[in-house]
């Protein structure tokens, strides 16, 4: 038997994860089963409150004040306040009173722990909070974890440079904050703490606020199809695509396979 | 020169390491310049609302809600509910209709991407809309997840087992989904998709629903003390601290040290 489990690193798995990779269609079905659709119904029939709404936003709007903001907050607030102002705006209701410091402990992939890149986690708690349909949701979260990881980023050019020149974009291949950024700063030359690991930053809130904005247009639009597949479907356990980078040839055999 | 950067796995980094660890008091003064307290201060003056508020909670009640609603819906949503459920009941206000359907998204280190558990994500939700003050909110988050890093995981016993039976604890070393639930299933010989798995899953979010419960106590009783240092600080990027596991002998070096 031979055959490869996709690992965007990774171009020799052994026979035994080929195996397990095979097995991921009857881990697909023990999902649905386990913990898959019925508990999104689930879920929705449990919710305490409704969601708080969305229509169109603009999305220029919400990348300048992600950007203009990272000075004064980080990462998961910026990017959670720049999309909060604009559904204030053009839907009002909760989002008005929403109080978007409350995002402030996303930084840094979590008060500091290099987890998933705040920016993350202050896209997803807008969408989570916009969307009634948890599945929609779901994927468009998903989409936005994929392009964070898989774009040469910084994308987003400020008008008007705020903090500090800087010349390196790089593909993070991975939505943790303490290798996306620590990528970065080795192309760049220069230590996390310093002006220029900062103007990336803020250039990357801009990059997901925007991103996340024009999903949620096409959601609004009924336009949005959902693009990245479910990493834990694909791969038979929550992951990112990039095995070996941490793992090196000695990937962890799935128990059982 | 002599020294060691404190990694949890990890006796014998090169001298290049130890003189990028001196300059660590230099970046915590950085980081007080470029993006530090001013910051938080900033933050909590941009509010576009106030905090939720916050009154002591029953924590019993809160890890068998977590626990048993684990199997209806996922991590983060499971230990959010459970914490604004009683948040609902004891403070009322903007808790009784906040929809923490809202944070199903966060599921699997956010959509199955292996990131921080959902149970950090559930948790920090909560912690940042209870407190106006976001220095301590910081704290009780980074308290969190050095819990989950460093505790032997499930602690939770329930009274009525509801998935399965399992008998495995494991110390993750890090707050990541992928990493942890990974050790974790190697102990007990299951795979992610077995009901084995999904009982560790919900016990997990009880521990973390609780250790929250707790500290959100100590803060209304006035006896929060800060425990975890600021891993940023220490290390001088956003981390967690078993740099080993990942980076095994090839560390790199932090630019300009």
């Amino acid at each position: 038997m031979s055959g490869i489990i996709k690992c965007l690193d990774n171009k020799d798995l052994t026979r035994r994860e080929v195996i397990a990779g095979a097995g991921i269609a009857i881990a697909g079905a023990a999902l649905a089963t386990i913990a898959g659709p019925s508990s999104v119904s689930t879920a929705i029939a449990a919710s305490k409150g409704k969601s708080f709404g969305l229509k169109k936003i603009d999305v220029e709007a919400i990348g300048k004040k992600a950007y203009e903001d990272y000075g004064k907050v980080f990462c998961a607030q910026t990017v959670g306040a720049a999309l909060v102002e604009q559904l204030a705006k053009e839907v009002g209701g909760q989002w008005k009173t929403f109080p978007v410091d409350a995002l402030f402990w996303g930084h840094g992939g979590i008060t500091g722990w290099g987890t998933a890149c705040g920016t993350l986690i202050g896209a997803g708690t807008v969408v989570g909070l916009a969307l009634d349909d948890k599945k929609v949701a779901e994927r468009v979260v998903n989409d936005i974890m994929a392009y964070y990881a898989n774009t040469n980023l910084p994308v987003y050019e400020p008008k008007k440079v705020i903090i500090a020149n800087i010349k390196s974009k790089s593909t993070a291949n991975t939505p943790l904050c303490h290798v996306s950024v620590g990528k970065w700063m080795d192309k760049e030359k220069v230590k996390f703490f310093s002006k220029e690991r900062k103007e990336r930053c803020g250039r990357i809130s801009a990059d997901i606020a925007v991103y996340t904005a024009k999903l949620l247009n096409q959601v609004v639009d009924g336009t949005y199809k959902p693009g990245h597949d479910i990493n834990a479907m694909t791969y038979g356990i929550t992951t990112q695509e990039n095995c070996n980078e941490c793992h090196g040839s000695n990937i962890p055999k799935v128990p059982g396979s």
